[in-house]
């Protein structure tokens, strides 16, 4: 098992199968040194966790664990491409979608339930670039999507 | 003509002009082996083919087709970059928004009809990773944005 | 001081600090050759010169000036990465986020304001694909946030 998921275990987490995407593409695709996730919903066991928006149906509190959700589908989405995710070299980028309800404007603290996850996971690694926005709607009404890039050694 | 656009033309499809950017930026740019296209309206003949929010104005399947065509679009810049569009050797990335009534959570479908049209176009090299969202407006009313990554053989 | 920064001082404009993040995650990332800024906010010493929706509170010639002080943020947490602005080779890729009312579809002209100077800054090195989208809600109310890819000389 990689660090990174001893780490993860050590939070009580593991790295789930993959989420099969909702529509005509792939979970995760590499490009030369770059894997590019697809947005990862906070699908657990086949289902959404919840849904809504964040500010009306969904809490911010709420809304944060289920941002950790998505970055774990995206961690195990990462995974099932490179095999072992010790070879992650650094997260490079994360962007975080919050479905919003127009008065909400918590997105950072939404979205760092996905970049504390990361960091947790890969360690200095996980640090990256981000951003954070309120959208209006989000597919089958989930309240957050999350976008992860990494990079793998050379 | 390459093989990208025999496929497109059995859809009865051609491969447009390049749309004119609206505003102060290029419609494609290429950057080592990696080719990103500015997102794409809509646009058919220098007009918006639909205006208006998906789930108010604009049905989901209505909002598909125009995807459909924001993607032609996207390979249109692409062919203005690259030239001969079987050099491209993946579509790397799409990132589909859909400007959205609160109430419509179908992004998935509606950006499939971009995603097909990618797989139809490029075959096996085609198939991508993807983010779909719903905003709370687009440029000029337009329905549906649609930007891409491809990278190109070495 | 670099080319880049005299032209910004010829338009009365200095590269100012660093905005710190808003939460866990940092401010610009090199991968390779490419830099990727985080979501810059139009934050002056330290506050969002503005807050509200773009068609609402917010109007678009207000709107453009604070993208403009985003793409300024963007090219300060840039220097800090690369040091002389000078070694970008490339302006890549601008995302633009709206806050924006339902209504309010100009956010091409809103987001010129970061791509001109961008334009301006990094002459034709800075000329770019870009993505521009109203978004239902951003980040403490802002009104515009903008993300920047730029590429750095082999």
């Amino acid at each position: 098992m990689s660090a990174v998921e001893d780490r993860l275990s050590e939070l009580g987490l593991t790295v789930p199968e993959v989420v099969p995407p909702v529509a005509a593409y792939v979970p995760v695709l590499r490009e030369g040194d770059l894997v590019f996730t697809s947005g990862q919903l906070p699908m657990v066991d086949g289902s959404l966790a919840a849904t809504g928006k964040v500010g009306a149906q969904v809490d911010a509190e709420t809304a944060k664990s289920l941002a950790e959700t998505c970055a774990l589908n995206a961690i195990a989405a990462i995974k099932s491409e490179v095999g072992d995710l010790d070879t992650v070299s650094r997260v490079v980028k994360v962007v975080g979608f919050v479905a919003s309800d127009p008065g909400f404007t918590g997105q950072p603290g939404v979205i760092n339930g996905a970049s504390e996850l990361l960091v947790k996971a890969f360690g200095d690694k996980g640090i990256h670039a981000r951003s954070a926005v309120g959208v209006s709607a989000l597919p089958l009404d989930a309240p957050v999507e999350v976008e992860v890039i990494v990079s793998v050694a050379r």
